[in-house]
């Protein structure tokens, strides 16, 4: 999609009269706001001449140890120094990508990925390969594979960009066993992994995974890029990068360049928040109304979607990525679903070729469970029609 | 300078013992902090989940509604459509240059000029051209005759990069009669002017100026960049462009593609400090204690500067600018300063070139007068051993 009907989109999904399974907005009516208001004002009386002042290209120091002990949660070993502090983990994508991409080079992705990580590669005027996904997340022989087809057509892959866990958009999560496998695959191959998880800790069934940094087995192997945006608040844009002290210098240079310093009071509010509030009772609150949303989506499209129709099963994140019957196209279905009072993403948008046309992207993350019940309700008498 | 100079600059700036006349922080502690908590705290209470949620790219619309009010103040007309929030000005530089540069591409800057500005040109593989500067700005003639020089080596400027008022870091001003003229070069040549103007409200004496993207006589000729870091709080990282709506389009893909969106919390924050506190009040404030400190510098150079030592003498901003006697090595002598408890920033991080060896940033925003007297006493000490 094309940034104008992007916009299009979204401004139809924020119509209140729609159902919007659209968007990936997480839930901050859910935060004690009265307590974050708090955490504000006192951070500007104790430390408003720190936080309001120019701060560092690198990021607050103790906020970068306190998102040390966040990473080590998903079994991430890493020291602060080695942390660069971002404007989200998308600035961090922007600025992984500005260093190691040159016109021309080729990164390999799931298919499908991240639509803002599509159009950040292309922006450096990278190739783009996809790679198959299925309910255990990517192929790991499908990815060596690949590998190995573009070294022999003389486009080796430099960049392996991957959301292992919860992936946006098709909501499965890289098994345990193929973790090694990927790792190895990439490893052999000499491409190094990017790793973006954003999700991780929004966790509804299952055991936690281990982040795939945590069992690399060279440093050098994975950049693992990580955010606050669904844990604690998105509209403050903190995230961050892990990677070796060499290419931790290299963005730090490279964000000195984009932005001169980073925000000092965001940081130091997340900081302050992470340090005084019990951030991880917050995120059991979260992942209940998650879970709940991801049930009442799940059974309605059970209920509501006629034969033919499939989807994934997320056991965490946001997202549910659904599979019409073959012929049909979900963005040329667009117009009568938002016609019908609901919006979702078309699959189009998350690849860099012509695939997904028989797909959708549909959010849980955002409207109450009854509004999802109405949503797929909706969805299923257009899909039907 | 290279990066490791840099900071090692800093660092020992940063020592308490240590006048630092080397960077550019306002003077965070005159901001009325109390006052600052609050607005921060009601933010969170009423907007919070506006100010917690992600944003546009393009920035919250009632500030930039906000911005074309501060913009009036310097004669600047233009519509909140087609002003591009960004994370300070630093963020917008790096997105024009983003734009509109190819590798290989000229651009035109004051000679000296801000240092992190070469940093970006660089980073998109721009050629620096300088053009030399008197007590009135850029001069004219020389502006003109660089254009023509560099269309006939077959290298045309596409780019004129100039801060007019209250130069970083020449401290000096373009005059009201050079405006047009210096308008009308780049008009001639077909140069695009990138105005950065961060200083411009903080005047001491004088009549104030009108800005250059205020007279230009088409839109599309002057990309204006201001800011919030010094007429409010440099850390919430407030700036922005005002353009042509094709090339706002444009900055605000760019945007989203490097950080997806503007953190919306700052610039609530900011608009609501804007809307609710007597900011015009406060621009007075920070006006007053600057003045003292740039005449407590003035006249300790005039007091304690060996002969053959010249400086600027500025109207407004932050910085003077000395120049030592032919053949000494500001930079060289850097390491003596420090051994004395003082510390600048050496000319030659002003150019593209070899140039400024001669030369010294003094700044005046951050000590207060009587550190400042003291820094600038034991500065002529190392100037004359």
């Amino acid at each position: 999609m094309i940034a104008s009907e992007v916009r299009a989109l979204f401004a139809v999904a924020a119509r209140p009269e729609v159902v919007s399974l659209a968007g990936g907005m997480p839930n901050i009516a859910a935060l004690p706001l009265e307590t974050v208001s708090a955490v504000m004002a006192d951070l500007v009386t104790q430390q408003g001449v720190v936080a309001l002042q120019y701060g560092s290209a690198q990021g607050v120091e103790s906020l970068r140890e306190s998102i040390c002990e966040v990473m080590a949660l998903e079994g991430v070993v890493g020291s602060s120094d080695d942390v660069v502090v971002t404007s989200g983990s998308q600035q961090a994508l922007d600025l992984v990508a500005k260093i190691f991409l040159d016109p021309g080079d080729t990164v390999v992705t799931e298919a499908p990925t991240y639509v803002t990580a599509i159009n950040t590669f292309a922006a450096y005027q990278a190739r783009i390969t996809h790679v198959p996904m299925d309910d255990n997340g990517v192929i790991p022989e499908a990815l060596a594979e690949t590998f190995a087809r573009l070294s022999a057509e003389g486009h080796p892959a430099k960049l392996f960009y991957t959301v292992p866990t919860f992936q946006n958009p098709a909501g499965v999560t890289l098994s345990t066993t193929r973790r090694p496998e990927v790792l190895e695959a990439c490893r052999r191959a000499g491409v190094l992994v990017l790793e973006d998880n954003p999700y991780g800790l929004l966790r509804y069934d299952g055991e936690p995974v281990r982040a795939l940094r945590a069992d690399a087995e060279r440093a050098h192997d994975v950049i693992y890029l990580g955010s606050f945006s669904k844990t604690f608040a998105a509209g403050l844009r903190v995230g961050w990068a892990l990677a070796t002290t060499a290419v931790k210098d290299k963005l730090v240079l490279a964000a000195e360049s984009a932005i001169l310093s980073q925000s000092p009071f965001p940081q130091l509010a997340v900081d302050r928040y992470l340090r005084t509030q019990p951030w991880s009772d917050q995120i059991k609150v979260f992942r209940e109304i998650y879970r709940e949303r991801r049930d009442a989506m799940l059974d309605a499209l059970t209920e509501y979607m006629p034969p033919g129709v499939t989807w994934t099963t997320p056991a965490g994140g946001f997202f549910v990525w659904a599979t019409l019957s073959e012929g049909l196209d979900a963005k040329a279905m667009l117009p009568r679903a938002t016609s019908a009072r609901v919006a979702y993403v078309p699959g189009t948008g998350f690849y860099a070729d012509d695939s997904g046309q028989a797909n959708m992207r549909l959010s849980f993350c955002y409207p109450p469970p009854e509004r999802i019940r109405e949503g797929v309700r909706r969805l299923g008498d257009v899909i039907t029609q």
